[in-house]
């Protein structure tokens, strides 16, 4: 008798990782800071999916994971719905997953920043750490070329704010 | 010698929270979620307003705080600035002010929700609660009139979606 208690075992991190990291590349050619987020049901259907855009929107609350959040729409219940991010959600992203009950959270890489995942842990959240060398590198590449954007995006204050990243990293 | 150590310290509460519930009274004459949110700078500049607008926008990612915070547009440092909210902020909202290092809260209520408020505190957010009665009954009143949408507004599940909130409650 095959008892399912883990309603996110059928999936494949890397293969829903690939969804967000293409959101990550979109942003980076767009000018933008390489975060890139979905939201997938439990059985692989993707609901939504987005990236950071302060820079492009100028909108400091579109991160990847609240932008990927609004792509989805209306959803009646979260519990069976997983949220893919190519970067460990900070508080704010945390935050959301919390209040709207996400069950699962998958995370490209937790090596260039990490804000609530042991949080979310604690709180019965599934987060898995995928440690995606591409992710890894690419947010490596983009913190060193415009620290001053990366601040501002984690809110770190005492840098001046640039209206645009200047490309590709 | 007067060492200032507060900047919020002459900061009009109800005043600010006037702000606010102008706000989440639009929100409810649209039909929507009446919660209105305003950050300002601790000298009182208005930064942003804006309200809950799920029902206006079909956009879950639209709080009261998190439009007031996108209304403000990019901001360098966020520890001189006050989220002003008519409702006690849910852990979305929390994890907002968290993240960007908002110094101060000022709640309308905190009697029909509570999210993250103590854990603020606790982190160093000046925390206050206004105890407003008008608040209070608007969000009473909602809740009454709407619980499907006020259980979707907060990640409750097992409530149907409902595009209208029928206008005023």
């Amino acid at each position: 008798m095959n008892i399912r208690t883990d309603p996110f075992s059928d999936l494949d991190p890397m293969a829903l990782l690939d969804t967000a990291f293409r959101q990550a590349q979109l942003g980076l050619a767009e000018g933008g800071i390489p975060i890139g987020a979905a939201l997938f049901r439990a059985d692989g259907t993707l609901l939504g999916e987005g990236r950071n855009r302060r820079i492009q929107h100028d909108d400091p609350s579109v991160h990847g994971e609240t932008d990927a959040f609004r792509a989805a729409g209306r959803q009646r219940d979260y519990s069976s719905t997983v949220m893919v991010t190519t970067l460990a959600p900070c508080w704010y992203c945390s935050g959301l997953i919390r209040q709207f009950g996400i069950g699962a959270v998958i995370i490209g890489e937790n090596r260039t920043f990490s804000g609530g995942q042991d949080w979310l842990a604690d709180l019965g959240v599934a987060v898995t750490i995928v440690d995606d060398s591409r992710c890894v590198a690419m947010m490596t590449d983009f913190i060193a070329a415009h620290p001053a954007v990366w601040n501002e995006d984690i809110g770190v204050a005492d840098t001046p704010i640039v209206k645009s990243a200047g490309g590709r990293a």
